[in-house]
């Protein structure tokens, strides 16, 4: 008997660990001292009203004979397919079926398990720096990477060259870390590449919904062509504050085929084989995020957001530090000033003002030298943190 | 660019939708005629009101900024890790450490999911009849499969011989679809042959809140030596009714090791990597089951299915049908009269009585000649279809 050895090349990521460490040692040596945290990845603001509304309506429905539902359709119910067929349609003028959607408990689960319909002969094409889920599920199954770099020059958005190898693609916009997004111009470079090298995107939506830009995609699917070589991975955890209550969904077109199979029937299959739906109490809060009213609240809590972002970019431009991200995104994404390391910068930032924000390092090697902020924390916190940010620097 | 062509090798399973189509055409032919449905397997009856209060509540918190949650513990959360193992304390006698349990969205998504830990260079044992899961997850992976036949002489519990060859050995307690039990004297026999054969047991319990006979293991870790070769799968399905709520929770004690392996770390790595926790309102939903009052709302309703059970049972004794299951189970197994194949006998029952069943040939070709009754319908339809069998066969 033997387990899968791939395991044993995993590297453990002692990121977070390791910054909650650090912070809880300076707050045991500084106990008067307020921290601000810009560090985390997670939201704040509670569910909007319509979807609070609606979970507790389902779980009405859940208490009654009558209107009690056990097991789910595979794929998640047809009230929040057609919801997100026609948020497609409405917000992306996307035409896609309810039968390329399929229900998740997150972009996560889904990114993570759909390296199973793929052969473990074939390479996998992954951005540095990048959310680390990519890398460790290829890892698990042994396959071979190959890294694409981001970096200053390419804006942290790095595209395909003439030497670039790539059966499955992963393409995250915006994206995480770098809060950077691809145009469509660069994503239609993406889709040509795929197509002629017969290779699959993995596009990786989770921050769409950040975007305002009306210039920028918000869907792959925007690109034509797209629909032959991509599957996009969307999640309401940043849309709509769903960290902790758990819903996605990937689109997968029928028009995209693999050694003559359709990879929507594969994945199909797959899900129906290990995985039973989401709740039904937490598909109904989802469609309510989907409906005018949802919509409405659910623009607010990301415009707070984005707000943040905005006067976190606002202070970098007046300090010129280098940057991406801080608009159509919740990250920004900074060149550590006077050489600092990503580490050395950490530190300095907690000793010196108090701030705790993410070493870009932890993302891949591409990271050194850079660090993230987010803007998921509270409006006063942005602003006292920002002015400390100012007199550090000054 | 390839795709896992071990998909190739899975056969589509028509049970249940040719069961929907022979049943959509005979109401068609009929629309006069009452069917009375026992092929499900899924509950019927609502939430228990400890759990729909929990529920609401747990909304209420998220609607809140001051006590919204986001991103979970990776395990899940300690209230609900507590409650499984004070379950686990307080009706089998059986010590776990919170870090030994694993709450998960059902049995099916980590029964599913476990095998990604596994060497694909290794053979599975798998039961047969049984719940298609096992097999097709491991045809998914390309990997050796054996069976171990389960038939009339066996009470369809089949033990392990001399000749018996297994790294991973499926074993499902109540059995899903024979109704059946494994005796201690029997799961003693069977952690031993793991042991001395360096296996591991998954053995799937999804039914064990059905044992009311004191004398059946409700836990495979009640049998001593199982935590050195054995994960256990628990759901709240058929427990609490959680078909369509979702919620399970898998222990995998830190004793059990392989290639000097931990493999309770290496399952906590796949699951912090690919999968982001259940939701926060379902966790409390479901560590309310687990409360004194939430525990007597539960057997409650299973009292009224396994009711049903014995219901079906008594009436097949009489009629000298041949039969497994009926008590600490809510399926009843039983042996077509008058040498029938499954289907012939679907069909007969289906026409003649107007009652739906499901063929035993569905979960595997020792199921053939076999048929599985479900207790989870209603106490009338169970009456008036056991009159109807009675008068069928007399």
């Amino acid at each position: 008997m033997k387990i899968n050895a791939n395991y044993f090349n995993l590297k453990d990521n002692y990121l977070f660990a390791t910054i909650a460490q650090k912070v809880r040692d300076f707050s045991a040596a500084n106990p008067n001292k307020t921290l601000i945290r810009l560090g985390i990845g997670d939201v704040t603001l509670p569910l909007a009203p319509s979807v609070v509304s609606a979970i507790k309506s389902a779980t009405d429905e859940m208490a009654d004979k009558n209107t009690f539902k056990g097991y789910g359709p595979d794929g998640g119910y047809e009230f929040l397919r057609e919801a997100i067929k026609n948020y497609y349609k409405s917000t992306k003028n996307v035409n896609i079926e309810m039968s390329e959607i399929f229900v998740s408990d997150g972009a996560k689960s889904d990114v993570g398990n759909v390296v199973d319909i793929f052969s473990r002969d074939v390479t996998a094409l992954i951005p540095d720096p990048v959310y680390p889920v990519y890398l460790d599920t290829n890892i698990m199954d042994g396959r071979k990477i190959e890294f694409i770099d981001g970096n200053e020059s390419n804006n942290f958005l790095p595209m395909p060259t003439e030497n670039t190898k790539a059966d499955i693609i992963y393409l995250c916009s915006p994206n995480n870390p770098s809060g950077a997004s691809y145009s469509r111009e660069q994503l239609k470079i993406w889709v040509d590449f795929a197509i002629a090298n017969n290779a699959v995107i993995l596009y990786d939506a989770a921050y769409e919904f950040f975007i305002t830009d009306k210039n920028l995609p918000t869907s792959i699917f925007e690109i034509e062509g797209a629909k032959k070589c991509a599957i996009e991975f969307c999640s309401l955890s940043k849309t709509a504050g769903f960290t902790g209550t758990r819903c996605g969904y990937t689109v997968v077109p029928h028009e995209l085929m693999l050694d003559n199979t359709s990879l929507n029937k594969l994945w199909s299959r797959r899900q129906s084989t290990k995985f039973n739906q989401v709740s039904y109490i937490i598909q109904k809060g989802a469609a309510a995020v989907f409906t005018e009213q949802g919509l409405i609240e659910t623009r607010e809590n990301v415009a707070y957001y984005l707000e943040n972002a905005r006067l976190i970019s606002e202070t970098l431009k007046d300090l010129e530090v280098w940057h991406t991200g801080g608009d159509n995104s919740p990250y920004i994404w900074l060149k550590c000033p006077n050489g600092q390391s990503s580490w050395e910068y950490f530190d300095y930032l907690l000793n010196e003002i108090n701030v705790v924000g993410t070493p870009g390092a932890g993302f891949g090697k591409m990271g050194e030298g850079f660090f993230r902020l987010s803007a998921f924390g509270s409006r006063e916190g942005v602003i006292e943190a920002m002015k400390r940010l100012k007199n550090l620097h000054r």
